[in-house]
């Protein structure tokens, strides 16, 4: 054993060509691949580990990665990781660190003075608050209110700044002048994350209701990055993650007698729940809202609609 | 404020009653629960402090559970704490120990003599090997084959613990003289987790492909403990976990296409998808045979058995 | 076993008469207690399982605890658990968070307004940034220019808010409008930790390099709650780690030459090891000077000082 | 920005000459390094980001290694990651997943038939329980009982593979046929792992009081990996972690008397903190013993000895 050669280290020539190479994001923000261990194939390898010999001739490689993230088989995800560099707002960021199981290397503002730059948002660019999602944003205000915004933002950055150099240069400690600096500041770090935990932030944050800015961020990642290191493993998170559906019990039965053609059988089932008025009257009903969205996709009647 | 009578601590009468009271599982082990800290009204104190006030009036506490667990909103699961003490033979405590994100402190056999009993098996418990799933069983073998297997069982307890006193009385460490004890050998331990954590172990334990063994004890601390501590948790967690039903991208168009009547579409795109052969034969394939059991929960045609 | 009474679950007095009690901490900041599970008791408990019977009498519960933390036996001191609500800066909330083993809930200001109080500069309060430590303050400044600096401040703070009001009445979503948030402005949380993260937090942030804002919070839950909580653990945290004083493998052998009176020796080492010029002249070393702190807390000669 | 050529990906070339060749351990055991992520040069740069460009001149990367690993700056050495392929005895195993911060994938007996190899202790190494502490061995018992303890594991080892192979040969499932293998059988398994939670690994499992097979592992990883991975920090690592020593307050106290020549107030201490009967006789107790051996390390007279 002993006199064999050493083993040649995995790598990925796709991610090798763009590593380093900055994907810009929002204005003035980016992310770069630093570097990386494994790829797909050193997910098979683990995963072979574990599963013996015998798994070999039934599932080639793609199969095999399919089966794993289907069936939540997640440390040989675990057997990859990724470092990236990112630059990205406060704001932003504060969202980002919730991600507990990364390695992380930020930027200090107590060493450094803070980069001067805030992420700044055009006239077009102001989101309104949605009607029917506390959290959420739908659609832009006005370019001519946006206007306005802008220009009082801009007055605001200019301000901050300004407030923050005078401390430093009465002296004021790095650690104590940057307390005021808007969220929106741009940092710095290194994000290092093996692969079941990407594949878990970029479910959440490629998200619809995620925030348009870490959505950007995720987007990227995914597309630019994860698409490029693990092609396998991007196209199987998409199918099953990403567009996959999922149902409870009771969206399960109710799918049942929608699919036998018992619509009245579901509409009792829907009300029984509480999902409908007892006179099956449409009441405002967060899940059964959800479920009708999963009804269209499916393209499937919805009763309790179709019915009046 | 400083004025006000303390909080008082939060409890939950009903797991209160069989604090510390063992719940037997296998031939030797048990469970209890010692501690625990929070419940299901914690859960809804800790997505209020995220969500303000405004959600108050919207969903009332049940509601929300349900709301937080469909969508996979973890970190108010994550303030609820239970520190159960088990009994479990080393072979199962192999798997359970496999799940990180738990505090645990074990019997030692460096400091003390290990525990005399091993997990025993009937003469009716021996499991065949699975055809098709190569790490399962199905079924049990003869009794008479059994009886025979389960004396030499015995046979093998009593030389393990006879060599392993040996050892002891010949002055050799407690550290060395443990080596060879059969993994059959029960051990204890505390173990403490947080709700998120534990639903996501009883998610995988109290599945139909994990070892008999284990679901022994996840379905004791499902039905016995979580029951009783957070029942509207476990409810939500029965209803969207344990019997939900998940779709992929791939799926969920074969679906549309079996409920809007076209059954030609569905065979088609399940044939270019290599699920059939490409004459439409049948031949065996994982990912298609998980979707059929899938299909035959929904009740509807599986159109390329049908179809024949 | 089953007939017997259920176990009565633990309780600590102390704690328990100031649980949810806020403790004041900045201008308009606290930390209460809302919940625990454990006590010295249960880490004394935990370690018995590891330790069996045979620890019993050699060693009573204080001197097992300070064993315990002596010589980082970690896991006993995992088996106790501490819910806070803090309210705290999102600047030294950005520090708090780095601690990934702890669960968290925030204040969303995607779901509600922001609160309305920034943290505030008295005049007296503007420190000095430190000469020899690029992440350290020393000192303050001059009460007349901190007068002009906190006014700066008041306009700074109304404005932002000002700005971030017009916003939401635009109509622009709360998930955007509060970009320009300064970072001095509070939010609240609550933070679940188990006692040995928590050690390592208090170690961190109760240190004298740590920033002030987030040292005085780690104070108060030191002092204020975990001595109540776990007198004994306290005690020892305070013996072993916060007073505690570590040399390195050099630094031990210039201990010996010194404490055995040879001076010359000492000082040869330590200019062989470039802490010194080869000449014996002293020139800025951190880990020298680091020493020579040590020296002095163990009141011994520094040769290289006194020799001159 | 984007027309610069791609990063080169880091490589260590001492790491890359041995990738994939086996290191033995104990009699059939062995590791070896997989691949990796970072080095010494990972570590710097993390820290750089962090502490900004200022650093620079103060701090060459040996240096700043040494401050970050002396000052337990963590996160810099968390952006390096290594993976292993390791053979070991379960029952060393069992003690080596209790490090939780790491991705494991292990060799599964329910797929596959287990490794077919046991470790076997020779005559000569059968260890002697420990006098004084309970967890440890002392010295090897005679060759003449050692050969009996010998002869009599081997016929335990092939009575217990024999039934092992009739299980499977009855048909009964893999993952109940292997309940009673002794834990001396060997397991295989994928174990990746960042520096900084590498490092801690090898301060306990290097430790002397660590078990010796766990000890024999945790060496071969420093001495033959580490030590080529990444240089400078297994030197600090030596330097301040395995040869470091460290004092509680009161042993600071004690040795500022001692170095003051001061040797009664020494020894009025030691007694006042009960360490010595009232009348200053010498009484068995663990934590005046550990001080002790650091007195003698350090050269320094232990006064309620010599005193006698």
């Amino acid at each position: 054993m002993a006199s064999q050669p050493p083993l040649k280290r995995l790598s990925v020539e796709a991610l090798d060509q763009v590593l380093g190479v900055p994907f810009p994001v929002l204005d003035d923000g980016f992310i770069r691949a630093i570097d990386y261990m494994g790829s797909d194939g050193a997910v098979v390898q683990a995963a072979r580990v574990s599963y013996g010999e015998g798994t070999k001739q039934v599932l080639e490689d793609r199969g095999l990665i399919r089966y794993l993230l289907r069936h939540r088989h997640t440390t040989p995800f675990e057997m990859c990781e990724i470092k990236l560099h990112v630059r990205v707002p406060m704001d932003c960021w504060r969202q980002w660190i919730r991600h507990r199981t990364a390695n992380v290397n930020e930027y200090s503002t107590r060493y450094s003075i803070a980069i001067s730059a805030q992420q700044q948002t055009s006239a077009a660019g102001w989101r309104v608050q949605a009607a029917n999602n506390k959290q959420g944003s739908e659609g832009f205000l006005p370019k001519e209110t946006g206007e306005l915004l802008s220009q009082k933002e801009r007055q605001l950055h200019r301000l901050s700044r300004q407030i923050y150099e005078e401390r430093l240069a009465a002296g004021v400690a790095r650690e104590q002048a940057r307390k005021d600096l808007p969220l929106s500041t741009y940092t710095e770090a290194y994000w290092k994350v093996d692969l079941h935990n990407l594949l878990h932030f970029l479910a959440l944050r490629m998200e619809l209701h995620a925030q348009a800015e870490i959505r950007s961020y995720a987007t990227v990642i995914g597309e630019e990055i994860l698409a490029r290191w693990c092609p396998a493993v991007w196209e199987a998170f998409l199918d099953y993650r990403v567009h996959g559906l999922t149902f409870s019990r009771l969206e399960s039965e109710i799918i049942q007698h929608i699919a036998a053609g018992k619509l009245d059988e579901a509409v009792r089932l829907v009300v029984q729940s509480g999902w409908l008025s007892s006179n099956g009257a449409i009441k405002r009903h967060r899940e059964r809202s959800e479920m009708e969205e999963k009804l269209e996709k499916l393209q499937l009647p919805i009763p309790w609609r179709t019915n009046k």
